[in-house]
């Protein structure tokens, strides 16, 4: 199976990141987290996003904040399918983040979910490389299931109560 | 080769939406256009989204403005990576159509590209396929080589006039 | 009496939406609550939304956060009154709530009202139903007289503290 | 039948509001057209409001423009349901107008509508007429088969010419 | 001397507009201080704009949040200059109260301070009687004086610090 | 009578900004019209600020767009009110001029009007000037007597067309 | 004397950038301009920044729009002083391009100017150049004068024709 | 080596200030920290502006909150480069001291940096002075190396747990 390569631009974003790598261990998809930064080290972005596809990656997470720039620099030197993470930061309430990840130019685009959505970003991961691993898409399809049947409990329980 | 659909919510969102189509085509990737609404058509939407996996669908692109609903139902009725398309509409500069396609939910990712950014769906939607398809994935590599190419010639065009 | 329903996207929206099933218990309209989501129970909602006619429902109060998608969603199924009621989440103030609640496209309006305020969309939800109801409406117009004493009587209080 | 009011702040508003008109009369629903301001005409304002019950309206459509008191005033001084529209203004891309006719204090709701959504402003009055109107609930539910055949042309006219 | 009014759409607003009271009290201006509503008390809004004039106020103060309509409609209904105080709601940030209380359409102005700026609309309050009143003139040049001297003294205090 | 000084920040503003002039005018209000720049003549500033008072002026309206910080420089160098016009400039939609604008610190008021705003500029502008002047207070009572007469015709107007 | 680097992440941004290559060339400071991407051509962007110093550039100018990534890239790889220079592009009227520009993180500064401002990007370079560079700084000064003379000769102009 | 100067326009703007002056300190690098308003202390603001070049300064630090005049004013009256410290206020999140810092008009420019980026501020001051400065310019190129050992001891630390 084709690997998740989840990358955050600083160590502060742990909280938040990890609730994507949580979901796919959750699922067996092998992951591997990084800090790395377009800033900070950018040879390590370049080297890791390079090797991407021969590394055995499927698709990347890139969460970062403010002026977001890490989902972008990654998406521009790899073919692999990027994700970007807005994180939410101390001010402008996740906005920036957000339009840094999300307005990419033609030519290299981004794959963008909500601010601090790093469950779905981690389940986009996966419905990429169930793309072509029927095991997972069937897996997904499960959680679906779940997902309904755990919203249809809370609606029994808030009928039972509120009516 | 697993097909692309472009679903858009109104055939007004047509002159934006067909930079995707034609940068598909392009490349040679199978696609499939239509015209259905979160609103407007619900069922068709429904009947639609859950065939997708089984008509042989690979990914998704659905196009929509003002409080853009499409992409997250579609979304909800597949497990295939579904790309949201911001699309302008006549007041707010798209700002509407982006957060109602990127803010989704836990559980229900929609991958979303910049506001008109049809062409970056394009890439995104054949990025997704070419996980598991290295000609195209080639491809692609080869038409960054091109733009990086276009971006050099650009460059000396400007270096020789400006300096 | 035509009855209301009041439908929420997730239970943790309860706490807000809670507030409009008050105040429609203490005018004695019948209510019913739910708990589903345009993107975990769509069928859910569907059959909901096109059953609230012949279920007896005047109006249908439909509350969401972040890409809030389900009031219009309800709102494509039925023909009956849908109130939007935006709820903050915990990124971007509610703003995105608001825009993906109000900006309806042509054909399917959302009545939507403020950020979190369920007390309105209850309100609203009666004064819908006191277009064909007078006891309702005669009730209604009591309540205004009873804001309007206890403005008088916080006036009167503050105007002797601080003159 | 109940008549419906449509009241704007300024002449100017006219070319929007219109839209709210045309689709009222199509469905042969009485309306009368007012143009009264919450600034340069408050006294009107309070008289027509008052008087909206006993002369026979059901519901009030009430469009402004930049700081748009219009609906609040009116919602203050009636218990009919009152309909906002937020007229888009020279500056700030109707979000002004959006804010000031939606985030009403607790206990004045006002129904409101997407920027410039006039259309949408008729047909969520003729809804509230219509849940004591069997006759205008199957018109509204006419109107959507409508609506949904012409997506289904849409469609299938889109498709033919891109695949 | 002329009065001040200072209006308050509802008590909670009391907090922040109690700093209006405050300067205005320490320069001896006299105040009115009143919790009147364009919403909940619109026949008193009327009456005491009306009067103000000839109840021997000089200019008015009208503080609200979120759709605040307080200052349009007490500016509405006089001609002595009206001072909009916008107050910072529980969502968005007091953006709402602002352009709901600046925005103001042609014909009809708000002298609108910062949100929240209740010190401000003191002042601002005291320079428009200050017009005509030189001793009020006078007063407010010494505060200047003070403010400028409170400054200079933070200045030598910092700069001892950290240099 | 007290003279209005009308200072604008680039000669460009003057499109807008002659609005204001023309309503003074046409009350005979002695008018004094600059172009001084916080940021190009300074000195220009501080010394016309300085002796607005001495001047015979009574108020004074400062027009400027993008990060304006003209109405706030003369505002820290007169006690005379000053009212703050925010120019629409090329990008932020005027924004960003409101905001310069508005936001003041605590001890220097800016009283700030509608983006563009330069008509009710104007009528502040006398509103104030008239809290001891009886005549022009008269007059502009007068004018609202025909703003709402206006509104009246425009009613019958409409009406007679719509209904 | 150091030169001036201009880069542009596309030819596009030719028509606003030119200008600050206008102004520094008026002042006979030597400009190179390129375009380079960081997206397209991030190589040339490192190699480039990489060499500034050694190249002679004493600053460089970098100019981008919607996620524009430039500024920030270029400001990772040299420790000599980066201007940012946000370019309005079709949607959200700049605001993505300055927040990607200024928001930068901790230990990567990038110094700012206005949405479009290219020619106080041209100014920054050449006062940055001028801290060590007597002749500029004084050729600088005189500019100012030049400004403060033709601010005169506008207010001269004005203050004759509407007073 | 040539001084910066910090200014800041309110003794409450220092806990975030401080930041500036500790990396500056840290580098050895003479400070001057002063708390200065564009308007409770014009005079001093010019005053010290004017004499900065004189006075041993390369360039300076001003740090405002909400209507920042602060770096616009320092920047009109000196021709070393300005950097511009938006401060996050208590309403609106630091938006208003963005737009109010960077949207400079053309002619006066002011380096801005993220809200509250005050270790940006510091950094960029050295960069800029490091122009003519080989050992500023070799030590701040070490802190890179610094940065990027910190980045990658946290990638070994992340990666280590998490995979």
């Amino acid at each position: 199976m084709k690997k998740v390569a989840i990358v955050m631009g600083s160590k502060s974003d742990l909280s938040v990141v990890s609730e994507a790598y949580d979901i796919l261990k959750r699922f067996s998809v092998p992951v591997v987290v990084r800090v790395i930064s377009a800033h900070r080290s950018i040879d390590t972005v370049l080297e890791f996003s390079r090797g991407l596809k021969d590394d055995g990656f499927g698709v990347v997470i890139a969460a970062a904040g403010k002026a977001a720039h890490l989902a972008g620099v990654v998406a521009a030197n790899t073919s692999i399918p990027v994700i970007g993470l807005p994180i939410r930061s101390s001010t402008l309430d996740g906005l920036d983040s957000l339009l840094s990840t999300v307005q990419m130019p033609s030519g290299i685009p981004v794959a963008t979910v909500a601010i601090n959505g790093a469950v779905n970003a981690g389940i986009l991961a996966m419905q990429i490389l169930a793309v072509s691993d029927q095991d997972l898409y069937n897996a997904l399809c499960n959680e679906r299931v779940s997902l309904k049947e755990k919203q249809a409990k809370d609606d029994r329980s808030i009928t039972a109560q509120y009516n």
